[in-house]
């Protein structure tokens, strides 16, 4: 099977994809990889496998490697004679933030019907952003933390310390901690910087957080082992960084099998069957013995793939969803036209 | 300028798109148009204006028409000597339903930087699933109907007569009126066909109904006027289809001045800023003197022009959103690559 990560992205976490693709060409050697490269500009070239560094990314020499251009059915090089179609049986979208998770790659792959592993459209809305994703749990049956949406406004109701976040962007950018009011001006300037629209949730001081992977294969829904992930006040932008580079499968949390069925069963009414598909992460508090959902990460930094020990093998079983077949007859133009007779 | 309108697509409403680009072919005359065609198998299609009628779509000779392919910039038409850019300021999404209304297109054209009027990605998705209608209209502080949400179950807590509706689909397709528990198996069947979550409210009998509709411009949001739809109990796929041929400017609704202040503050609220760069129309309904947004068309019929009384000059001025411009350094690479001296 031919899998072509695809990373970068005009996105705020350009860098951080093209780490995790390095990663993931290292974890999934076993496969037969493409690696195809957006860049802020949104032309997509290919880069060889040997040239899957920093470097070639940081002083521009990915410009030299062939541009491709997406059309129906998959990618396609331009040559002297013609274009060519680049091999490519499924497109592993390892784009984080915008165009990745927004929805916009998901829009064009089923617009020009290639197989692609990923969130869906509709999933990646709900994931991206935080007041959809609460919607979304809330309709799942799944508690989230309490919040107050702003839309403009500059006060809260919510008691000091509270979190500032903008609701539509990942890896902590614009987010701060308010812990009283001397602090509330500045972090809502940070916040509004990059969205009109902020979601504002207590701070809760030393909660639990449990992160569960998983998807949907040829077998059924099967999910990664849970890990405690070891926290900070919380994960800034260069420790983040850090973690989308993981390739060590990391340990168990230790915790009763009661909180873990918990936490699987919440994991599997959020991912089915909107994140069929993906292989995404969940992150969840528990805040006395209940579960919440903090986080959907439809595409997890490097996928994730230190939470399973059976990683390419994963992702060579998953099962993509069904295309929408919608088969246009013309009736009606046909009804109208035998009625005026012409 | 020059107004591409872009109708048909894979969509149930595939056919009302084509009476909708006929109708605004004439209400658009004294504007530069051309014709863009997408038929159900995603090819686009450069159709001459005295080629716009039914026939040309029913009996499949728009096959015979020039291709298109979406490149950065615009449509193309690859010719014998290479390809050559088609004349396009903007194009104008007249795709109802699948394709133009759940963001398809629209993530298209912001990754491709094809200025477009029309609903972006993430008002799309608000607006296609009835359900994130309702949690986006709680945001914005305006009231919906009550409902309740089935993800695969067979009964409600709402009394009867109750509505089912899948969450997903416009134009009444898979939509039922329950009267009573006899009907509840077959009209379940039915909705869920077409979607695996389904939304049920409570019917309301003679509920005051007002159609707003509006855009922003260059110099504000501009609203129409506020029309009294003439409904059945409700309007079903045929007779919606007659609804999109409309050009005739409707009367006013006779209402108070404080009712249409409070429908205008209300399309305000859900409108700016996720619409901008749409001409939508909101359906409220009023019950017990509250208005309750019922629906968002942010691809409205023949684009709702029959509200207006200066709609081709409306088109022209409408405000188009601005592009995110991400900025990549590579500041996060260099300093990776001087860290480990290479």
């Amino acid at each position: 099977m031919n899998v072509s990560i695809l990373f970068g992205g005009a996105s705020y976490e350009h860098e951080i994809s093209i780490i995790s693709a390095i990663t993931l060409k290292d974890k999934l050697s076993a496969l037969d990889l493409n690696f195809i490269f957006l860049d802020q500009d949104h032309t997509f070239y290919l880069i060889k496998a040997d040239k899957m560094d920093a470097k070639t990314f940081s002083d521009g020499s990915y410009k030299k490697a062939p541009k491709l251009s997406m059309q129906k059915g998959g990618f396609f090089k331009k040559g002297r004679f013609g274009s060519s179609q680049v091999a490519c049986d499924r497109v592993l979208n390892l784009i984080h933030g915008a165009d990745g998770e927004d929805g916009t790659l998901a829009a064009l792959f089923d617009f020009y019907e290639i197989d692609y592993i990923g969130p869906r459209k509709d999933a990646s809305v709900v994931s991206f952003d935080k007041f959809m994703t609460k919607a979304y749990a809330s309709v799942c049956g799944i508690d989230t933390v309490s919040y107050e949406v702003l839309n403009g406004e500059r006060k809260s109701s919510i008691d000091y310390p509270f979190i500032i976040k903008p609701t539509r962007l990942g890896s902590s950018i614009g987010v701060s901690i308010v812990k009283n009011a001397d602090e509330l001006d500045y972090a809502l300037d940070v916040a509004y910087e990059f969205d009109d629209r902020l979601l504002i949730e207590p701070f809760i001081k030393g909660v639990k957080e449990y992160n569960v992977a998983g998807c949907m294969t040829r077998e059924g829904l099967e999910l990664s082992i849970i890990e405690e992930p070891n926290k900070e006040e919380f994960l800034d932008f260069e420790k983040k960084y850090m973690d989308f580079s993981r390739t060590e499968q990391v340990s168990k949390a230790d915790i009763s099998d009661e909180l873990k069925a918990a936490l699987y069963a919440a994991f599997e009414k959020i991912y089915t069957p909107l994140f069929v598909g993906a292989l995404i992460r969940c992150d969840f508090f528990v805040v006395e013995g209940k579960v919440l959902l903090n986080e959907i990460n439809p595409i997890p930094g490097s996928m994730a793939n230190y939470l399973f020990s059976d990683f390419t093998e994963l992702i060579t079983r998953m099962r993509m969803p069904k295309r929408k077949e919608i088969k246009i007859e013309y009736a009606y133009l046909h009804s109208i036209r035998s009625a005026k007779g012409k």
